[in-house]
Protein backbone atom coordinates (compact mmCIF):
# COMPACT_ATOMS: atom_id res chain seq x y z
CA UNK A 1 0.00 0.00 0.00
CA UNK A 2 1.23 3.30 -1.12
CA UNK A 3 0.92 6.14 1.50
CA UNK A 4 1.20 9.46 0.95
CA UNK A 5 2.77 11.11 4.01
CA UNK A 6 2.19 14.40 4.78
CA UNK A 7 3.48 16.36 8.32
CA UNK A 8 2.79 20.03 9.41
CA UNK A 9 5.41 20.97 11.87
CA UNK A 10 4.06 23.85 13.78
CA UNK A 11 6.13 26.15 15.95
CA UNK A 12 9.29 29.20 15.92
CA UNK A 13 12.26 27.98 13.98
CA UNK A 14 14.23 29.62 17.03
CA UNK A 15 12.75 26.75 19.18
CA UNK A 16 15.34 24.05 19.89
CA UNK A 17 12.38 21.66 20.48
CA UNK A 18 11.00 22.50 16.79
CA UNK A 19 14.61 22.18 15.65
CA UNK A 20 14.93 18.95 17.08
CA UNK A 21 12.22 17.32 15.40
CA UNK A 22 12.90 19.17 11.91
CA UNK A 23 16.20 17.18 12.18
CA UNK A 24 14.81 14.03 13.01
CA UNK A 25 12.41 14.44 9.99
CA UNK A 26 15.28 15.13 7.90
CA UNK A 27 17.48 12.92 9.14
CA UNK A 28 14.57 10.50 8.02
CA UNK A 29 14.11 11.79 4.88
CA UNK A 30 10.05 12.62 5.95
CA UNK A 31 8.80 14.89 3.89
CA UNK A 32 6.85 17.84 6.02
CA UNK A 33 5.82 21.64 5.82
CA UNK A 34 6.16 24.02 8.69
CA UNK A 35 4.41 26.37 9.95
CA UNK A 36 4.83 29.15 12.38
CA UNK A 37 3.52 28.69 15.82
CA UNK A 38 3.96 31.40 18.40
CA UNK A 39 4.81 29.61 22.03
CA UNK A 40 3.46 33.26 23.70
CA UNK A 41 0.06 32.57 21.96
CA UNK A 42 -1.90 30.98 24.15
CA UNK A 43 -5.22 30.79 21.53
CA UNK A 44 -7.69 28.41 21.74
CA UNK A 45 -6.83 26.96 18.12
CA UNK A 46 -3.26 26.48 19.83
CA UNK A 47 -4.30 25.37 23.01
CA UNK A 48 -6.64 23.02 21.37
CA UNK A 49 -3.52 21.62 19.88
CA UNK A 50 -1.65 21.34 22.98
CA UNK A 51 -3.18 22.26 26.89
CA UNK A 52 0.90 23.01 27.95
CA UNK A 53 0.90 25.69 25.45
CA UNK A 54 4.42 24.33 23.95
CA UNK A 55 5.93 23.80 20.72
CA UNK A 56 6.40 22.07 18.25
CA UNK A 57 3.34 20.39 17.61
CA UNK A 58 3.20 17.62 14.90
CA UNK A 59 0.35 17.58 12.78
CA UNK A 60 -0.58 14.31 10.76
CA UNK A 61 -2.53 14.37 6.98
CA UNK A 62 -5.89 13.03 8.87
CA UNK A 63 -5.49 16.16 11.51
CA UNK A 64 -4.03 13.63 14.32
CA UNK A 65 -1.69 16.54 16.42
CA UNK A 66 1.25 14.93 18.62
CA UNK A 67 3.27 17.38 21.30
CA UNK A 68 6.12 17.58 22.44
CA UNK A 69 9.57 17.51 20.98
CA UNK A 70 10.29 14.06 23.00
CA UNK A 71 6.94 12.25 22.43
CA UNK A 72 7.18 13.51 18.31
CA UNK A 73 10.72 11.56 17.69
CA UNK A 74 9.45 8.38 20.09
CA UNK A 75 6.09 7.83 17.25
CA UNK A 76 8.20 8.94 14.41
CA UNK A 77 10.80 6.43 15.32
CA UNK A 78 7.71 3.66 15.95
CA UNK A 79 5.65 4.49 12.94
CA UNK A 80 8.99 4.74 10.52
CA UNK A 81 11.54 2.73 11.77
CA UNK A 82 14.13 3.29 9.27
CA UNK A 83 16.76 4.90 9.23
CA UNK A 84 16.51 3.89 12.85
CA UNK A 85 17.69 6.84 15.51
CA UNK A 86 17.23 5.48 18.69
CA UNK A 87 20.27 2.53 19.96
CA UNK A 88 18.69 -0.93 19.84
CA UNK A 89 21.26 -2.15 22.48
CA UNK A 90 18.32 -1.29 25.87
CA UNK A 91 21.72 0.67 28.09
CA UNK A 92 22.58 2.40 25.11
CA UNK A 93 18.80 3.46 24.45
CA UNK A 94 19.04 4.80 28.51
CA UNK A 95 22.34 6.71 27.63
CA UNK A 96 20.34 8.09 24.68
CA UNK A 97 17.86 9.10 26.30
CA UNK A 98 19.67 10.18 29.35
CA UNK A 99 21.05 13.03 27.08
CA UNK A 100 18.08 13.81 25.43
CA UNK A 101 16.90 14.39 28.77
CA UNK A 102 19.94 16.58 29.54
CA UNK A 103 19.88 18.96 26.24
CA UNK A 104 15.86 19.20 26.65
CA UNK A 105 15.99 20.36 30.59
CA UNK A 106 19.77 21.85 31.71
CA UNK A 107 21.52 22.36 28.54
CA UNK A 108 18.37 24.23 26.83
CA UNK A 109 17.92 26.54 30.03
CA UNK A 110 21.09 27.70 30.10
CA UNK A 111 21.69 28.39 25.95
CA UNK A 112 18.32 29.82 26.20
CA UNK A 113 18.93 32.10 28.63
CA UNK A 114 22.05 33.64 26.20
CA UNK A 115 19.80 34.06 23.40
CA UNK A 116 17.08 35.65 25.84
CA UNK A 117 19.82 38.52 26.67
CA UNK A 118 21.30 38.78 23.26
CA UNK A 119 18.29 38.69 21.09
CA UNK A 120 15.02 39.53 23.26
CA UNK A 121 15.85 41.22 26.49
CA UNK A 122 17.71 44.18 23.78
CA UNK A 123 14.31 44.87 21.61
CA UNK A 124 12.23 44.90 24.80
CA UNK A 125 13.99 47.29 27.06
CA UNK A 126 15.09 49.80 25.02
CA UNK A 127 18.72 48.48 26.27
CA UNK A 128 21.51 47.12 24.32
CA UNK A 129 22.71 43.82 25.92
CA UNK A 130 24.15 43.46 29.14
CA UNK A 131 28.10 42.18 28.41
CA UNK A 132 28.78 41.65 32.07
CA UNK A 133 25.48 40.23 32.81
CA UNK A 134 25.98 37.74 30.04
CA UNK A 135 29.67 36.84 31.13
CA UNK A 136 28.61 36.63 34.74
CA UNK A 137 26.13 34.06 33.52
CA UNK A 138 28.42 32.18 31.14
CA UNK A 139 31.30 31.83 33.91
CA UNK A 140 28.28 30.61 36.79
CA UNK A 141 26.33 28.21 34.30
CA UNK A 142 28.25 27.20 31.37
CA UNK A 143 31.10 24.42 33.42
CA UNK A 144 28.10 22.49 34.76
CA UNK A 145 26.55 22.36 31.58
CA UNK A 146 29.65 21.84 28.92
CA UNK A 147 32.47 20.50 30.99
CA UNK A 148 30.52 17.52 31.50
CA UNK A 149 29.51 17.22 27.71
CA UNK A 150 33.22 17.55 26.93
CA UNK A 151 34.14 14.79 28.88
CA UNK A 152 31.22 12.58 27.27
CA UNK A 153 32.04 14.05 23.54
CA UNK A 154 32.57 11.45 20.64
CA UNK A 155 35.48 11.53 17.95
CA UNK A 156 32.26 10.98 15.37
CA UNK A 157 28.74 12.42 15.44
CA UNK A 158 27.11 9.66 17.85
CA UNK A 159 27.72 10.35 21.73
CA UNK A 160 26.09 6.86 22.29
CA UNK A 161 28.31 4.23 21.10
CA UNK A 162 29.42 6.18 18.22
CA UNK A 163 26.00 6.27 16.22
CA UNK A 164 24.17 9.56 15.32
CA UNK A 165 20.90 9.75 16.78
CA UNK A 166 18.16 11.14 19.24
CA UNK A 167 21.00 12.27 21.65
CA UNK A 168 23.39 14.26 19.41
CA UNK A 169 20.37 16.07 17.29
CA UNK A 170 18.58 17.05 21.01
CA UNK A 171 22.15 18.31 22.25
CA UNK A 172 23.06 19.90 19.15
CA UNK A 173 19.36 21.79 19.11
CA UNK A 174 20.19 23.40 22.34
CA UNK A 175 23.27 24.54 21.56
CA UNK A 176 22.44 26.22 18.24
CA UNK A 177 20.82 28.91 20.08
CA UNK A 178 24.27 30.25 21.33
CA UNK A 179 25.08 30.61 17.50
CA UNK A 180 21.80 32.25 16.80
CA UNK A 181 22.28 34.67 19.81
CA UNK A 182 25.64 35.72 18.18
CA UNK A 183 27.36 34.22 21.38
CA UNK A 184 28.79 30.68 19.80
CA UNK A 185 30.31 28.16 22.30
CA UNK A 186 34.12 29.39 22.87
CA UNK A 187 36.08 26.44 21.04
CA UNK A 188 39.24 26.83 23.14
CA UNK A 189 37.47 25.93 26.36
CA UNK A 190 35.63 22.95 24.89
CA UNK A 191 37.44 21.59 22.08
CA UNK A 192 36.29 18.50 21.95
CA UNK A 193 32.26 19.16 22.57
CA UNK A 194 32.64 21.51 20.02
CA UNK A 195 34.37 19.90 17.00
CA UNK A 196 31.55 17.40 17.71
CA UNK A 197 29.02 19.74 17.93
CA UNK A 198 30.14 21.71 14.77
CA UNK A 199 29.86 17.83 13.19
CA UNK A 200 26.17 17.59 13.78
CA UNK A 201 24.88 20.94 13.18
CA UNK A 202 26.66 20.74 9.69
CA UNK A 203 24.89 17.42 8.64
CA UNK A 204 22.46 18.43 5.87
CA UNK A 205 19.01 17.65 7.85
CA UNK A 206 20.17 20.58 10.32
CA UNK A 207 20.79 22.90 7.69
CA UNK A 208 17.61 22.75 6.10
CA UNK A 209 16.45 24.57 9.03
CA UNK A 210 19.13 27.65 8.70
CA UNK A 211 16.91 30.05 6.60
CA UNK A 212 13.93 29.97 8.97
CA UNK A 213 16.16 29.95 12.22
CA UNK A 214 17.66 33.14 10.81
CA UNK A 215 14.00 34.64 10.14
CA UNK A 216 12.61 33.87 13.13
CA UNK A 217 15.14 35.01 15.04
CA UNK A 218 15.61 38.46 13.00
CA UNK A 219 11.87 38.68 13.95
CA UNK A 220 12.64 37.82 17.50
CA UNK A 221 15.59 40.60 17.48
CA UNK A 222 13.60 43.50 15.43
CA UNK A 223 10.12 43.30 17.64
CA UNK A 224 10.52 40.67 20.55
CA UNK A 225 8.13 38.52 18.98
CA UNK A 226 7.86 35.04 17.78
CA UNK A 227 7.15 35.55 13.80
CA UNK A 228 2.81 35.08 13.75
CA UNK A 229 1.29 32.36 13.02
CA UNK A 230 0.04 32.12 9.21
CA UNK A 231 -2.70 29.62 8.70
CA UNK B 1 19.75 -18.93 32.96
CA UNK B 2 18.22 -17.89 35.79
CA UNK B 3 19.21 -13.93 36.91
CA UNK B 4 18.89 -12.92 40.63
CA UNK B 5 17.28 -9.11 39.93
CA UNK B 6 18.68 -6.53 42.48
CA UNK B 7 17.83 -3.34 41.62
CA UNK B 8 18.37 0.33 44.52
CA UNK B 9 16.55 2.90 44.21
CA UNK B 10 17.85 5.86 45.40
CA UNK B 11 15.77 9.01 46.02
CA UNK B 12 13.56 10.33 48.97
CA UNK B 13 9.81 9.20 48.62
CA UNK B 14 8.38 12.36 48.33
CA UNK B 15 9.86 12.96 44.90
CA UNK B 16 6.46 12.62 42.52
CA UNK B 17 9.91 11.12 39.93
CA UNK B 18 10.90 8.63 42.78
CA UNK B 19 7.01 7.67 43.76
CA UNK B 20 7.13 7.45 39.66
CA UNK B 21 9.41 4.42 39.61
CA UNK B 22 8.98 2.96 42.60
CA UNK B 23 5.34 2.26 41.44
CA UNK B 24 6.78 1.10 37.95
CA UNK B 25 9.01 -1.27 39.20
CA UNK B 26 6.36 -2.98 42.00
CA UNK B 27 3.61 -3.44 38.66
CA UNK B 28 6.42 -4.76 36.96
CA UNK B 29 6.99 -7.09 40.33
CA UNK B 30 10.70 -6.71 40.44
CA UNK B 31 12.58 -6.66 43.51
CA UNK B 32 14.34 -3.76 45.26
CA UNK B 33 15.95 -1.65 47.83
CA UNK B 34 15.42 1.63 48.20
CA UNK B 35 17.83 4.34 49.83
CA UNK B 36 17.02 7.38 50.50
CA UNK B 37 18.79 10.31 48.59
CA UNK B 38 18.50 14.19 49.21
CA UNK B 39 18.14 16.12 45.71
CA UNK B 40 19.57 19.18 47.04
CA UNK B 41 22.95 16.95 48.29
CA UNK B 42 24.91 17.95 45.36
CA UNK B 43 27.75 15.51 46.86
CA UNK B 44 30.61 14.35 44.42
CA UNK B 45 29.00 10.62 44.73
CA UNK B 46 25.33 11.90 43.96
CA UNK B 47 26.71 13.92 41.19
CA UNK B 48 28.34 10.82 39.55
CA UNK B 49 25.44 9.15 39.84
CA UNK B 50 23.58 11.90 37.67
CA UNK B 51 25.61 15.49 37.02
CA UNK B 52 21.96 16.98 36.90
CA UNK B 53 22.07 16.20 40.53
CA UNK B 54 18.33 14.35 40.49
CA UNK B 55 16.83 11.69 41.65
CA UNK B 56 15.57 9.10 41.27
CA UNK B 57 18.67 6.87 40.11
CA UNK B 58 18.54 3.51 39.97
CA UNK B 59 21.12 1.42 40.50
CA UNK B 60 21.50 -2.13 38.84
CA UNK B 61 22.92 -5.36 40.12
CA UNK B 62 26.60 -4.38 38.21
CA UNK B 63 26.97 -0.92 39.41
CA UNK B 64 25.08 0.47 36.46
CA UNK B 65 23.52 3.92 36.89
CA UNK B 66 20.43 4.94 35.04
CA UNK B 67 19.50 8.60 35.94
CA UNK B 68 15.30 10.69 35.28
CA UNK B 69 12.23 8.61 35.95
CA UNK B 70 11.29 8.50 32.15
CA UNK B 71 14.37 6.57 31.10
CA UNK B 72 14.48 4.45 34.01
CA UNK B 73 10.75 3.16 33.11
CA UNK B 74 11.40 3.09 29.49
CA UNK B 75 14.43 0.89 30.36
CA UNK B 76 12.70 -1.34 32.83
CA UNK B 77 9.85 -1.71 30.04
CA UNK B 78 12.91 -2.92 27.72
CA UNK B 79 14.21 -5.17 29.45
CA UNK B 80 11.28 -6.68 31.64
CA UNK B 81 8.53 -6.63 29.16
CA UNK B 82 5.21 -8.18 30.64
CA UNK B 83 3.86 -6.95 32.27
CA UNK B 84 3.42 -4.02 30.00
CA UNK B 85 3.11 -0.71 30.94
CA UNK B 86 3.10 1.56 27.37
CA UNK B 87 0.73 0.75 25.01
CA UNK B 88 1.25 -1.28 21.92
CA UNK B 89 -0.62 0.86 19.07
CA UNK B 90 1.43 4.08 18.27
CA UNK B 91 -0.83 6.80 18.89
CA UNK B 92 -1.64 5.32 22.12
CA UNK B 93 1.73 5.16 22.77
CA UNK B 94 2.06 8.99 21.97
CA UNK B 95 -0.75 9.88 24.01
CA UNK B 96 0.95 8.23 27.15
CA UNK B 97 4.28 9.65 26.99
CA UNK B 98 2.34 12.93 26.39
CA UNK B 99 0.45 12.33 29.73
CA UNK B 100 3.90 11.48 31.34
CA UNK B 101 5.35 14.68 30.16
CA UNK B 102 2.08 16.89 31.09
CA UNK B 103 2.39 15.06 34.88
CA UNK B 104 6.41 15.70 35.07
CA UNK B 105 6.28 18.85 34.34
CA UNK B 106 2.88 20.85 34.52
CA UNK B 107 1.42 18.78 36.98
CA UNK B 108 4.76 18.40 39.50
CA UNK B 109 5.18 21.88 39.57
CA UNK B 110 2.09 22.95 40.00
CA UNK B 111 1.86 20.30 42.89
CA UNK B 112 5.19 20.20 44.53
CA UNK B 113 4.30 24.25 45.03
CA UNK B 114 1.48 23.10 47.39
CA UNK B 115 4.09 21.06 48.73
CA UNK B 116 6.51 23.40 49.84
CA UNK B 117 3.83 25.90 50.78
CA UNK B 118 2.20 23.50 53.48
CA UNK B 119 5.48 21.28 54.50
CA UNK B 120 9.02 22.82 53.72
CA UNK B 121 8.18 26.82 53.98
CA UNK B 122 6.48 27.05 57.80
CA UNK B 123 9.69 24.91 59.08
CA UNK B 124 12.20 26.62 57.17
CA UNK B 125 10.37 30.59 57.89
CA UNK B 126 9.14 29.47 61.43
CA UNK B 127 5.62 31.20 60.25
CA UNK B 128 2.45 28.82 59.74
CA UNK B 129 1.47 28.38 56.20
CA UNK B 130 -0.02 31.71 54.60
CA UNK B 131 -3.74 30.16 53.49
CA UNK B 132 -4.49 33.05 51.27
CA UNK B 133 -1.31 32.60 49.75
CA UNK B 134 -2.35 28.84 49.01
CA UNK B 135 -5.59 29.94 48.23
CA UNK B 136 -4.72 32.51 45.69
CA UNK B 137 -1.74 29.80 43.89
CA UNK B 138 -4.50 26.87 44.05
CA UNK B 139 -7.05 29.93 42.71
CA UNK B 140 -4.64 30.63 39.93
CA UNK B 141 -3.17 27.26 38.68
CA UNK B 142 -5.44 24.55 39.44
CA UNK B 143 -8.24 25.03 36.49
CA UNK B 144 -5.02 24.92 33.90
CA UNK B 145 -3.37 22.00 35.52
CA UNK B 146 -6.72 19.92 36.78
CA UNK B 147 -9.81 20.62 34.24
CA UNK B 148 -8.11 19.25 30.99
CA UNK B 149 -7.69 16.29 33.27
CA UNK B 150 -11.17 16.33 34.41
CA UNK B 151 -12.10 16.35 30.59
CA UNK B 152 -9.71 13.47 30.01
CA UNK B 153 -10.45 11.04 33.13
CA UNK B 154 -11.47 7.59 32.23
CA UNK B 155 -14.19 5.61 34.12
CA UNK B 156 -11.38 2.56 34.96
CA UNK B 157 -7.67 3.44 35.57
CA UNK B 158 -5.92 4.06 32.24
CA UNK B 159 -6.22 7.11 30.70
CA UNK B 160 -5.09 6.26 27.44
CA UNK B 161 -7.51 3.47 26.14
CA UNK B 162 -8.71 2.19 29.30
CA UNK B 163 -5.10 0.41 29.75
CA UNK B 164 -3.87 1.07 33.10
CA UNK B 165 0.33 2.16 32.48
CA UNK B 166 2.81 4.92 32.67
CA UNK B 167 0.72 7.67 32.00
CA UNK B 168 -1.41 6.39 34.95
CA UNK B 169 1.43 5.86 36.96
CA UNK B 170 2.79 9.51 36.01
CA UNK B 171 -0.28 11.48 37.04
CA UNK B 172 -1.12 9.82 40.08
CA UNK B 173 2.65 10.22 41.18
CA UNK B 174 2.63 13.83 40.72
CA UNK B 175 -1.01 14.88 42.73
CA UNK B 176 -0.04 12.48 45.48
CA UNK B 177 1.97 15.44 46.33
CA UNK B 178 -1.41 17.05 47.34
CA UNK B 179 -1.98 14.62 49.88
CA UNK B 180 1.25 14.85 51.43
CA UNK B 181 0.88 18.22 51.78
CA UNK B 182 -2.42 17.59 53.72
CA UNK B 183 -3.70 19.80 50.98
CA UNK B 184 -6.18 16.65 48.58
CA UNK B 185 -7.32 17.66 45.71
CA UNK B 186 -10.83 19.06 45.84
CA UNK B 187 -13.04 16.29 44.87
CA UNK B 188 -16.34 18.10 44.24
CA UNK B 189 -14.79 20.37 41.38
CA UNK B 190 -12.95 17.44 39.92
CA UNK B 191 -15.01 14.27 40.66
CA UNK B 192 -14.04 12.65 37.81
CA UNK B 193 -10.37 12.87 37.70
CA UNK B 194 -10.49 12.69 42.15
CA UNK B 195 -12.12 9.02 41.49
CA UNK B 196 -9.82 7.80 38.97
CA UNK B 197 -6.78 9.55 40.73
CA UNK B 198 -7.84 7.31 43.74
CA UNK B 199 -8.31 4.03 41.90
CA UNK B 200 -4.45 4.61 40.79
CA UNK B 201 -3.59 5.53 43.78
CA UNK B 202 -5.30 3.10 45.91
CA UNK B 203 -3.26 0.15 44.59
CA UNK B 204 -0.92 -2.57 45.96
CA UNK B 205 1.91 -0.72 44.13
CA UNK B 206 1.60 2.63 45.35
CA UNK B 207 0.40 1.64 48.60
CA UNK B 208 3.50 0.18 49.00
CA UNK B 209 5.25 3.09 49.08
CA UNK B 210 2.97 5.34 51.57
CA UNK B 211 5.50 4.20 54.71
CA UNK B 212 8.46 5.17 53.25
CA UNK B 213 6.26 9.01 52.10
CA UNK B 214 5.01 9.47 55.39
CA UNK B 215 8.66 9.41 56.77
CA UNK B 216 10.20 11.44 54.29
CA UNK B 217 7.34 14.11 54.58
CA UNK B 218 8.05 14.18 58.06
CA UNK B 219 11.41 14.92 58.28
CA UNK B 220 10.78 17.26 55.69
CA UNK B 221 7.96 19.22 57.97
CA UNK B 222 10.30 18.59 61.28
CA UNK B 223 13.40 19.95 59.30
CA UNK B 224 12.55 21.43 56.52
CA UNK B 225 15.40 18.72 54.61
CA UNK B 226 15.42 15.78 53.13
CA UNK B 227 15.97 12.53 55.04
CA UNK B 228 19.60 11.99 55.10
CA UNK B 229 21.57 9.42 52.87
CA UNK B 230 22.30 6.40 54.54
CA UNK B 231 25.09 4.27 52.79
Amino acid sequence: MLEVLIYILHGAATSPFVRKAWIFLKEKELEFEHRQLDPLDKSERFLSMNPLGRIPVLEEADGNLISDSSVICDYLENIHPSPSLYPSDNRDRARALWFEEYADTLLTQVCAQVFWMHIIIPIRSGEPTDQTEVDAFRDKNYPGAFDYLEDMAPDGSGIVNNEFGIADISLASAVRLLDLAGAPLDADRWPRFNDYYQRVINRPSAKSIVDEELFATEVFRTTGEAPQYES
